[in-house]
């Protein structure tokens, strides 16, 4: 290999390292150190351990010990994010206003562990929502090993209590990690109760202003979305409420789209590849609007 | 950043450490180790080397050492599955009947490496299908190392195959590892012929009791799932034959949904998108029931 | 555990070893080293750490230094680029013709190099768009850190270069590294303008011979692919123009299908769920055939 | 690079993989694991972690967080024994006999628990021997970070207590993972009293029926060893005590040598260099013969 | 393996947790984060880049790409040192003073940058002398590649430079690091003239007041130490001039031993395994005081 | 952290890059990429996994898979040793002459491959030697597992056969890693017989030259050295016979030096911490010249 001669390599690098005007919308404050993707995930299995305490350390399940394990993770999950957070507020905030993001970053990681019980309780009615609806299941623990749901709720549910705690930039960096593994992309502003289960789940899209109640079943490649944008008087697009309420009880089959500020009803069973964009009342059964009809193709083709 | 006060976090540990009711459900064993994710990693490792030998293993594709390599490489096999199997047992298993595991498990993992050689061949078939219906391809080693289809049916068959030996737990472990890979998500239990191919393959989902002839070829977005369930007395869904089986030569276009326990004909074409509950005879080409109309929205809107 | 009997595991390596009439067909060259999809990882992260310098490196973002990492930078790019595009050139080529193997890919690196500056402003208009039309992204800097469009078209645009230069195999792997990490499937061939984005993602399949103008944007699960092959003389399939073309500026709502070497015009609307298979004019606004009726289900079942 | 042909690789790996007479006497037994020196590694870490928390881990050195770490390094310190233990056991036994390992590996991983606060209790008194004889130290936290003699007596009363309580191989191996780093070497079954020091320790050897007081301080290449063995009517060399007794207090200058069965009186010093065969009485100061000597070399050559 | 008993592990945790007497006196600050060794390996990776460019980074030894490899790894050594420089200060300082600790450690650090070529420069003076001396070295090039000489010069010569630049602890972890790798112990506070080499080197001892000029050899196990102390009225021994001082051009053969502040001339040579406490003048030749006389062992002894 | 300031780094970072006159002696060949120790280490596995099959690797040591392992780890051994040979030969040779090393360097390693058997009959002897020898061995296998002088020995048969091939500068780099891990430095170029044994080991140095018979045994700190050197007309020092023969069944104590060309016969003991620079004839006993005086320090001190 013939190296590459110095002025082409520096002229290249030069007009690489130039900031064009594009560039400079998204330049970084000088000397800000970005949140880690990899701290993240280490914060993460650090959440799973205290979740399902014996699962996922590779160690014997032993009760006795759960103690000092839980300690210690729970010290961890503190400190990294402490200093995760710290970073995203300098990562978001403008130049200048830094004092004080310290302290902040602190209070809100300590607020953050007092959820963490309720997280777990959360997740677990996840699991058991899990078990009850699928007959393949064999045991609450296959569920937690190998269903994409519990690994995406478990991310939800942390970057969701993230994102009430006004934690800039890293709720969403922890909802892509889970996006990323389960094809499942779940806005962390998202509210959804408890029991909630996703079938499959990928291509599931769930909106940042959707509100889903308890006992919620959906199946792969539903999507909550929005129908459309309002735009202020800047034509910047509005961050209003504009994704489904989805209420108790309700059962949305495979790619059924869902979307705009609309309610589905308590009971109500939504039928697969359906599209709906108004309200639907309580127990109500939705499903295409004609029955599939076989035809030849004209012209004999595949389609 | 100041370290947390101990009591604090003494009392969230012990409240995290603390097994709720729920958690009583999915307690393990006292001593039990789970199966390792990382150990299963691994395992697939070793049969994608026997399977395409000198494919993934950053060596030069000497024949002449194939042996000495396949060789090292089915006795990690061998030795992995073992202990994971055994495992998988005593995860699964009510407390005390361990006796006789690890005979068992010997067993079983002595079984699949002589299944080894029909995996080897039926995933050879799928890379044929692939380059036969492809006409991006150019040869067939691209088809080895850039189609997720291949990937999802190495860890389809292999995991299929430790389904059918009685294996609990690691087969569904070995699929949802491909899932996130690929996006495909394939129940273990299903059966699949030879001449298998998916094409781009994110969202298909093929549910547990699917049964699937020779030379079938489906598109992404494809479900072959189940319509409803059956319950017992005890109110919880029955594990009964509730997916389509697809006889041979048939193909899927995308996003298409086939379910229930229908049956759809030898070399029928499903068209994209459509919706079917029923079953379709040989020869069928289905395809949406209307034609699409072209219409003003009536709003402006988006939608 | 007891290891396998010799003669066992003998006659198992050697079957397994024994190459099969199908196997033949995928044989490699003796000696030839494949292209590895870890060198291409790191490959990519080099094209990102030049593309967003400060983002992905976990320094500090001081531009006073830009200038050095931006040259090792580039000259791994370089060096990694020279190594794996012979091995690609190798893999695909006939027997025999080896001789200058090495200087081609050295200048198909170079050429590469080069491209580099045009590569980041495209990438760059990506993260403009995605920031305009999301009303849920808060700076530029959190659609680099957590929008899977970004890392999508960052692999896209990279591979599509080195798909123009001819380069073989290498373009192929970087998209389907892309494909496992976001659900999106782009072919490296795909022609893209500038301010592409797609939301959400997953599912979106784009197909070998498309053209996108400027200015389009995509939701999750839209297909643009082939709606059937021509054959040749022998039966293969043809490599002709058969996916769609997107003029600028049109929008394509969620799960949508447009199938075939149609024509969307400029500032087309289409509409979620659609299935679209012939020439759609300039202005369009296209959505599902009827309205969504709510029926009972008759049988009273889930669906 | 040309592949080996296959006979030449196949007749080279049978010549080496015939088991010769030579090789007959170290054979190990079937399906033996051996002790592994990465777990043993990770054990002195744990180890570490409890004589001296907060120093080694990175982490803050919080006295908050103490009990849930030393807790956890507690656990892991017994699990990892309890198998290195049993697979020492296996590697020594004689055919036949493995019934009871594993249960006995387990009475001594607790017993050796046990030990700990005592090994912790000796380290922290040999850290506060160096920091009183050094004047080069400026604080303790400096003489656990950097004097490999610290490092040494970890190691040493660690494999000394499993010495003593009758772990076969294991202790060997400790002792020779400090070797390596420190160029100490000290058997483990030496016997070493309280506030021993070593400074800089190059070359230093104590053998195994050494016994040492307390507050002995040495220098580097001191040699405690044998002077001859005594053979048993088999010709081999009989274990008695060979190495000599160093009372309390004692100080012995760089390189050294002291063989046999030998006394060294309390308070004596031992001048740097001097070869000691016999008893020397308390309080005594040894140092070489006779004056050094100035000579011109008769023939001028540089010795 | 059976987990220990909960009580079991809690009291030995509680135990070992304590903080005793002894360890008051080594205690930590809270919240300090102590200096990490891996760090300062790779600071001292970066600083070997830089002293040998194209040695050590496993890439092609291209000087065109020289200025940028240079300036990311200043960049580096420069932020690595001021990280563990504000450590080094955080853990030998009284509780209380820690502001301003991180300007002095930015500014200790800048001034470190500034010293990277002298201590380039030396090292290679260091590299010539090896090579002129022994007649095994074929090139200089493996003589940077192979000798621990250079290894352990390159380690001494950067800690020597922090340790003049009054950064604590830090110049000692790099000195012991090296020792551990090389068998060579230098104080950091040694001062050592240009041109200087050591042959082998295990067991050599340079004492924190040495003083050894310009082109002086040395072999292995030489000492160069402190005869006795000096103490306090408090009774700690007092941190005075008490090594040799070592003038220009002297040789010093293998385990010679040169104890208190003497002085040996320049141009002088010493003989191996002599033991020298007082001044040599110059043009000295210094041998062992008698000849070796062969002698029957009286007892027939291996001695 | 302030970042440096621009003109700072580049100031420095330019006069860093500066080649000195200095540097121009050890300037390596553009494009020349230097033999990996991180490679030579992954060999030095190879090797010791061929030679002491079940020891080093993790697995059970079953003897039915022996044969597979080996092949695999002779391929191994080859096919590093095909690419470390030809970079070592780039790194050592004239500008120009380049043609042809590629071919050579494979000859080479494949003349290698038949060595090992050889290799490995030598180095079982050496364990053989040390287990009869030291009574505090227990069995043959935890020689292999935990006597530094097997380390070396398997490096030194390995380094000093690629030496005799005329490999360049990669044995004395084997050399030297060896040398780093134990203490004990031997020249590749040494000619050592079978059963040879090493006691502790620290410090002992081997020269270029030394032929030593066989079942010698040596302790630590033992020095087989040059007495002085020869030069040449252009006053560099000349690669002549210059360190010692010593004959069948020598044991030499600890600290002892025998330096130049001079022979010690067979069957003769020397005695620690003597220093011998002429032939000593077969059957001696030598021991210090005159017996050890306790005499009081003159000045009460502490040497």
């Amino acid at each position: 290999m013939m190296p590459l001669p110095t002025d082409f390599l520096l002229g290249t690098a030069q007009s690489l390292a130039t900031v064009s005007e594009a560039e400079q919308r998204m330049l970084l404050r000088t000397g800000a150190v970005l949140p880690s993707p990899e701290e993240l995930q280490r914060f993460m299995q650090f959440v799973r351990a205290v979740v399902f305490p014996g699962f996922y350390d590779q160690r014997t399940s032993s009760s006795d010990t759960r103690l000092f394990h839980t300690g210690v993770a729970v010290e961890q999950i503190y400190s990294i994010l402490c200093r995760q957070i710290a970073r995203g507020f300098v990562f978001c905030r403008e130049q200048g206003a830094e004092s004080g993001i310290s302290a902040l970053a602190n209070s809100l990681a300590e607020r953050f562990v007092t959820e963490l019980p309720e997280i777990k309780r959360l997740v677990l009615t996840d699991v058991e929502a899990v078990a009850l609806r699928d007959p393949a299941v064999s045991n609450y623990g296959e569920v937690v090993l190998s269903y994409p749901c519990i690994m995406e709720m478990l991310h939800h549910r942390t970057a969701h209590a993230l994102y009430r705690l006004g934690v800039p930039v890293i709720p969403r960096m922890i909802a892509e990690q889970a996006h990323s593994l389960t094809g499942i992309d779940i806005h962390p502003a998202a509210q959804i109760g408890e029991y909630f289960s996703i079938d499959h789940g990928t291509g599931v899209v769930i909106g940042e202003t959707t509100v889903i109640g308890n006992r919620v079943m959906l199946y792969q490649g539903v999507t909550l979305g929005a129908k459309n944008f309002q735009y202020d008087s800047e034509g910047r697009p509005m961050d209003l409420p504009r994704h489904p309420v989805i209420e108790d009880r309700v059962t949305i089959y495979s790619n059924a789209s869902i979307l705009g500020r609309v309610r589905i009803g308590h009971d109500s069973v939504i039928g697969g590849n359906v599209w709906i964009t108004r309200d639907v009342p309580p127990g109500s059964r939705i499903t295409q609007s004609g029955p599939v009809v076989e035809r030849e193709f004209a012209d004999g083709s595949g389609i």
